[in-house]
């Protein structure tokens, strides 16, 4: 459907030669290449639950709201396409809004090449709520999944993690690009992007691939924000890694011969780092300095 | 994002072979044709402001949610895919109403063949908020767009027209077959479904196409609601076939020959009807008795 903010968009956004939509109509058209699977993935954020009511900065809504979406797609090493923005704002000063919501996606659509391709807008007397789905497309080198962790695989991760609530869960940039060079250049067995938390998001992982793992919690990267997160709010600088969601950076598993190439590669601008060991033995466990090992209780946001 | 509901409804969903969804997955992946365009159309409806607060029957909301953008797949004469569904429901009894938006679609599931390949899960204090978007393929016929509609062209409508808020806007079948049907046997030149009214639908095809419209008012299919509407609630019925919204009948722009042929064959269970003619000039009129005409304002839902 046409509206008024879809038509301020347009004028704003170049034409992408993968979109073709007419003036006005009902849905948009994507040029698809052969031998190439659909990815869709969608998330909705609302005001007062998914961000302050209201927030200091649309912004940084809007641009949350498709970089989750660019995450999902990373999570799987497809290819972003096109994106479909539906926003449901206040009658008085929504279009305001939905311009700012925009702006704070615009250069993520540049970074990722991903247009907006449609949408929806709404208004009403409630809260705002932004509602976005991406589009991606598999590669020839396929799709990563949760469900292919072996006994022996390392665990790696991207970044440093932990206390992304005190601005990283609204300024993260989607591993996107980096996604998609692993998985041209090295076998990955598995991998998701840690939204809940990681020990949660790795528990995942390993129920959906019936295996367990050993974290070297020592090795885990920890942010300066999750480091200030403890002296200003409690828990540990390591619990905040562990269990603090909304990082969006990798968890990767991959077979040892591999990860010893990638961790001498660094190929990526963000750090790479080995956390751990997939055992065939289900469960999360702790690494312990005598050898044996302590369960870990897998932490964070539960839906 | 896996959630509660998105679990429930896997279990009640037979397996699609067109999905590829692991547990857990970050996205869902659907097998695509190849040379086949990615059509895509979201639309968002909101308690308090599409349908009543609460409604009488969460099921009637959910089958719309998904049935308005599967008429917006016909208007293009798209090939559903897959759909998602996201929701924003309140904390307490949330579950028990995605069930019911769930069996509302499922009938349009099984239907057009439509899996639900994934959504987003959220609850709050506020409304509730349904968004879906719908995924179609292009067929080897093409789409129809509304910029294609050229001078002597006649204007045709499937079904019959208004008084869609007596019930019609909850219960109607998207004209995706029909559509299907008629792309691959006749020669459409434009096409749109009527969400805003048969009016200013038909006005934003003439706008696109840069062309204009004389219609003979005597001869637009009347619902009987349209008739029951003017009683209890004043306008004539034609006015309400003119002017009111959410018909999600299809409007078809046809080349003259073509439009005899379609008339003749009927080749629909719903029926064809000749409204009107294109003409050269910009605006919509209505064609007099005397041979003269009278310009008709477009009316109906301006978003």
């Amino acid at each position: 459907m046409e509206s008024e903010f879809l038509s301020w968009l347009r004028d704003r956004l170049p034409e992408h030669p993968r979109v073709r939509l007419g003036a006005g109509d009902d849905a948009a058209v994507v040029n698809w290449p052969t031998d190439s699977g659909c990815v869709l993935t969608t998330d909705l954020l609302s005001e007062g639950t998914d961000f302050e009511s209201p927030p200091e900065d649309w912004r940084r809504v809007g641009r949350k709201a498709l970089a989750m979406n660019l995450s999902d797609l990373a999570a799987m090493a497809a290819q972003p396409v096109a994106a479909l923005v539906s926003v449901l704002l206040p009658r008085t000063g929504g279009l305001a809004i939905a311009q700012q919501l925009f702006e704070g996606m615009k250069p993520l659509v540049s970074r990722f090449d991903i247009p907006i391709a449609g949408g929806d807008t709404n208004s009403w007397e409630g809260p705002a709520v932004v509602s976005v789905t991406a589009v991606g497309q598999t590669t020839e080198h396929g799709i990563w999944r949760r469900s292919g962790a072996r006994p022996d695989d390392r665990v790696l991760v991207t970044g440093s993690l932990g206390g992304s609530i005190l601005g990283h869960h609204f300024d993260f940039l989607p591993r996107v690009h980096e996604a998609l060079l692993l998985n041209a250049r090295y076998r990955i067995h598995a991998a998701t992007d840690i939204s809940d938390g990681l020990s949660l998001d790795l528990a995942n992982i390993l129920v959906a691939s019936g295996v367990g793992a050993v974290l070297d919690t020592a090795c885990i990267p920890i942010s300066a924000a999750a480091s200030e997160l403890a002296r200003t709010a409690g828990g540990s600088p390591r619990e905040h890694a562990l269990g603090d969601g909304e990082d969006f950076e990798l968890i990767l598993i991959v077979p040892p011969g591999e990860a010893a190439r990638l961790l001498r590669d660094q190929p990526l601008e963000v750090s790479l780092t080995d956390i751990g060991r997939v055992i065939g033995e289900p469960g999360l466990w702790e690494h312990r300095a005598d050898g044996g090992r302590t369960p870990l209780e897998p932490r964070g946001y539960r839906h």
